[in-house]
């Protein structure tokens, strides 16, 4: 498998004058995540999507992956997640199957067509909300009062675990923390949907109770990552950037707590009614 | 169609004080694009793809993003796109249709099918590069020697110009320049993918050429933008951000100029050999 980071030749330009120098760059492959019942067996197994990624954790995304989307409900569904071993040599490492327990159903075609177009749900911001509640068959636990200072303190512990962004200065991090605010894991990718797939993934693997979590994301909390959180039961997350008006929507009809612009002891919610659950004020 | 941005009531938090504020959300709502011949007929056409957007420009956005995937090799392919008006109230303004001219093929079933994985290129990083190859026609006119001066000068001008950003201070854009540095067009969206479309699609239909122009993003330099650019015929790309190590391959295998961490008048080149193409020092 690829490294996570690799050396580049480069020019550093600064006010004009040009310095020749080395730079830390975050490896982007291509991972193929394939699923399918008993031994391998390529015509009946399914090609299910082809993600750019930070080689590393493979098989948490993997897991996280399937789980986020709803192609299963939970770990005992799968018999087992690895690499592929008979793929060509420049493939190996790029290529994860998932086999699934003979209980499960496997609905190739349904698979195929499109999440979201092939749901009753319609292509509106409703219908992506009723989608989201169609794949969760429990609701969220309520996160409860938002501690001021644990929220505030959970960007500084998410840097200084993040040893990928470190030495590159361009890679996405997902972490999960409990309430008290400790660390719990830290994931980081190129693509900050996989760092949050790796982060669950890592989570249901290690069976670790997700209504205890609140998960921090580097960027901002668009629809399909507050969707992760909804579908895999963490009932706060966290922002270091904006949310978007459905990300916000779902989070409000899902009972998730949302805070954005997380920098500081500054933050939004976006989830609060007049007053806050808790006020340090 | 839903307008760009919404107000939302949220609580503002500063130091454990807590106070109740309005604040603007970038609006995200999905898009499907849908891609066929002749009159509308459900039978006969493909739901070809959903994606989270900001709404408008979303003929420019299918357009550019039917170019970039390689679904058409040029506007003249297409007889018309527009939104669907024969869809359920919600959905209106999220669907559009592109219409395709007689004489393109439409593989429906290879469209189904992933792009990298269906092609022959294998899942690995070269393979993802030989595909983009595979996609191109032609190849790129160099942009020639990189003038520190107008690079330095294009993320204050793309600033000036994201009205959007300005409300609610998350939401990607895409800009295009001249050689000069002087703004031809600017595009913003919750997705960064599509700000990119968005913008080649507005250069598609206004006929512009592309080999003159300059892109800058303002998020990273992930390997699908950068493909995205070599598609369009796009010489140079600027990010604000990092650059992935599959971008820079891309990059360095395409003859695209490739900036990324671009801030005040510092810049990092990772596609010049020792010496850059021109230097103010």
């Amino acid at each position: 498998m690829p490294a996570p980071v690799s050396s580049a030749s480069i020019i550093r330009m600064d006010n004009g004058h040009a310095t020749g120098d080395q730079a830390i760059l975050v490896t982007e492959e291509p991972l193929e995540i394939r699923l399918g019942h008993g031994p391998l067996d390529d015509r009946r197994e399914m090609r299910l999507s082809v993600t750019m990624r930070t080689p590393g954790q493979d098989v948490e995304l993997a897991t996280g992956f399937l789980f986020t989307e709803g192609i299963i409900s939970g770990v005992d569904q799968l018999l087992r997640v690895e690499h592929c071993e008979s793929v060509k040599e420049e493939e190996r490492g790029n290529v994860v199957r998932a086999e699934l327990h003979p209980s499960v159903e496997l609905d190739l075609e349904k698979l195929q067509r499109n999440f979201y177009t092939t749901s009753s749900c319609g292509v509106c911001g409703k219908g992506s909300i009723e989608a989201v509640h169609v794949q969760c068959r429990q609701g969220l636990v309520p996160f409860g009062p938002v501690d001021p200072a644990v929220v505030a303190s959970l960007p500084d512990r998410m840097r200084d675990a993040q040893t990928l962004f470190k030495h590159t200065g361009g890679i996405h991090a997902a972490a999960l923390f409990d309430h008290s605010g400790k660390l719990l894991l830290l994931r980081e990718d190129v693509g900050r949907h996989n760092a949050v797939d790796k982060a669950i993934g890592a989570l249901l693997m290690d069976r670790l109770p997700a209504a205890n979590c609140q998960l921090l994301v580097s960027g901002r909390a668009g629809f399909e990552l507050v969707q992760k959180c909804v579908v895999a039961g963490i009932p706060l997350m966290a922002a270091v950037g904006a949310p978007s008006s459905l990300a916000v929507r779902l989070a409000r009809e899902s009972g998730l707590t949302l805070i954005g612009f997380l920098r500081g002891d500054k933050f939004n919610i976006y989830t609060s009614r007049p007053t806050p659950g808790a006020s340090a004020g």
